[in-house]
């Protein structure tokens, strides 16, 4: 089987049975990064862009890496200080880099759907490495082969979802991504940080944590983006932290295979306890791994030999 | 036949020949890129180091696309919070690049000449990627390689070249390569805008953009560089764009089978019209393609087996 | 004989015997900078990542080349703007990449002792590229081999370390390795920049660049870090320059077969004037060279086939 497809943009447009495809061929990749020589020359010869309108990242570190492994050139751009600046149009720039023949362009922005935008105008694949408050494909599956790995299966779990739903991409990407793989999403957080329209996307809402984690099969923290927080700040971050920080003592409500997730930076003694993010339970590490199998699983069904 | 030359500078220093040579090698390995494997092992083991005194940009990414294409490694350093910080001398700088033994030195400096006076003094090869208002002789080669892709021919073609001739390397190291060639250059901008000494460069000079363009074979606009504009820019801005901006009227003065070239980045609306931009006779991302074939040609001539 | 050690951190652990196996390593990697095809496959499907604390500078640049010519996947992550600025903490950074299954991490970081922090939680290997005032070992080894090549031997030579004692890594990793290996140090530096302890690292000290230099067979001038300079600067420079300068009549002090090294960058007309810098018993580019030579021979012995 494979992926017809030209770009990766987002959880909403996959299938189950797409969604199954990346995820096995992520399983069947992984083990390459445990090889003394982890390379194959399976893309060899192909040539994958960056193009992040935000400073470089470990999300464009695991897309480098993963695409090494498989042998293609990589060239990154980050856009903060180039073209960006002299008031180039966002097309322009991605037509400009296609004239260049890449076989990919991995593109990080501020705008929602500015992955979308390019896609219908490039001949080139196209994926989404996070999109403003939009989607970040990438992270889902990642979260996806993370919990599929620990259960054996994706359909008929409850998954957790907690904290800063509002301004977060990768809550967005992994509702859609799990509730197409036959998942129940709960998810929790302050009113002020849940958007209208989360039942619309199939995920069940409350404002407890303790319900949301109540015998979760799996519990995924956001991160808080402390950027984002003004004025009263460390009382905010205060009551933040009692309400919806993860402790231990919530993970007795959970299932006891539970598995505890978040997508990294950590606020440590914010939205999770330090005992809790490196307890037996966490599985934060293994995600990290996870992106750089799902990255090159994506790569390969997107660009490789068909 | 081979480039006896251990850098590429200007377009000044260039015969009409060593000119051909480069384009015929572009021109040949032009197919590479549009290959699904875009890659041969000809540098394979050169080290290519690129040394920009400005923020990454798309020359930097066409030189090291090109580089990866012909499989020589690629440095990248951007000097801008690195050792320019510190205080020390660009021979110094470049002397200590030049120790770790590189085949290759792409310099970008913003004073003209940078890359002369480090050529004097390095074993290695040195290419110029643009320096102060001087040279940007790879931006040349790629212009004359896209207009003799279109006509079969440099010489005997007339070639409008408008606007900010003044601050523009590209029209200068333009100027030299075409009448090299045998082209008749026309250029055209604002009086403030058009250095002394054209002529003796061997450009015929206009005030009007209509008559730079009567009968012309190519079109080269040149970006205005707003960043230089100071005070009353919107009046001034309104005004350039009235004179000198190509809109779809001016088409029809030049000959049939004209084309539109530009260097990037774009201001539309400003010195182009989008409808041209984007128009027919539009080569602009063509010359990008041929960015990419140039490159690797000069790195092959210049660092390639003998 | 073989390095049994995961990291490279410091001069401080490393015995004679492997100061001598990673020298005689480099001192047999160092002809294949020399090559046309500057590269051998001994380390080809490793992953080398680099995570600066500071701006991109010439020590990443040596490592990068050092990994490529042995065929290792590099990828580059400067912190300034990335994860530092969201709050991370090392260890989870150094975590998440460590995650992505790296072989070694190479780090610099204003933190004295921090890749010995991160050395004892990862599993990859962990090399020092500078941790504030602390080591900064390849520099150290670096700077060895230039003297055993120049002298045939470092046991029993007298070297003269000269400059701000107090705020350099490199003295102190230097003092570290050559006392080891046998050699005399002398270390001189006006009194507010010669920390207590030096005799303790078994360096003798003076207050006297001449006392220092005389009959030494390597003299090492530190740069002067003039960012960490307040007022009076023009002042005190002028004093500096005067009592620690080392100039051409100072030579005459030193053996006929004198070396004199820097580090780099160099303060033209401070620390070293220009006549000695460049002149016939300067080594300072074969150090840059054989940099590149020491970084190899680390990466090929921490992480190369066993």
């Amino acid at each position: 089987m494979e992926l017809r497809r030209k770009d990766l943009l987002g959880m909403a447009d996959l299938t189950a049975q797409e969604i199954g495809l990346i995820l096995d061929t992520a399983a069947s990749l992984k083990e390459i990064s445990q090889r003394p020589i982890k390379k194959v020359p399976t893309l060899r010869g192909r040539t994958v862009v960056t193009l992040f309108y935000e400073p470089s990242t470990r999300t464009r570190m695991s897309f480098e890496i993963a695409a090494k492994r498989l042998s293609a050139d990589t060239v990154n751009l980050t856009v903060a200080a180039s073209s960006a600046v002299k008031g180039e149009t966002l097309a322009d720039t991605a037509a400009n880099l296609q004239a260049m023949q890449p076989d990919v362009l991995i593109i990080r922005h501020q705008a929602s759907g500015a992955p979308h935008y390019l896609a219908r105008r490039l001949r080139c694949g196209v994926v989404n490495a996070g999109d403003g408050l939009h989607e970040h494909p990438t992270q889902a599956l990642l979260d996806l082969l993370t919990i599929r790995e620990a259960k054996g299966r994706l359909d008929g779990l409850k998954v957790a979802i907690v904290g800063d739903i509002l301004h977060s991409r990768v809550a967005r990407s992994n509702i859609l991504g799990l509730t197409t793989m036959g998942s129940r999403v709960v998810v929790a957080g302050p009113a002020t940080m849940l958007p209208p329209g989360l039942t619309a996307l199939g995920a069940e809402v409350t404002h407890s944590l303790e319900e949301a984690v109540r015998d979760a099969d799996a519990i995924m923290m956001l991160r808080l983006q402390l950027e984002r927080m003004g004025q009263n700040f460390l009382s905010t971050l205060r009551e933040y932290s009692t309400h919806f920080g993860l402790a231990p003592r919530h993970l007795g409500l959970a299932r006891e295979d539970v598995i505890v997730m978040h997508p990294g930076p950590l606020n440590r003694g914010v939205e999770i306890s330090p005992e809790v993010a490196d307890g037996p339970y966490s599985v934060i590490l293994e995600q990290v791994t996870n992106g750089v199998a799902v990255r090159m699983a994506v790569l390969l069904l997107l660009i490789g030999e068909r």
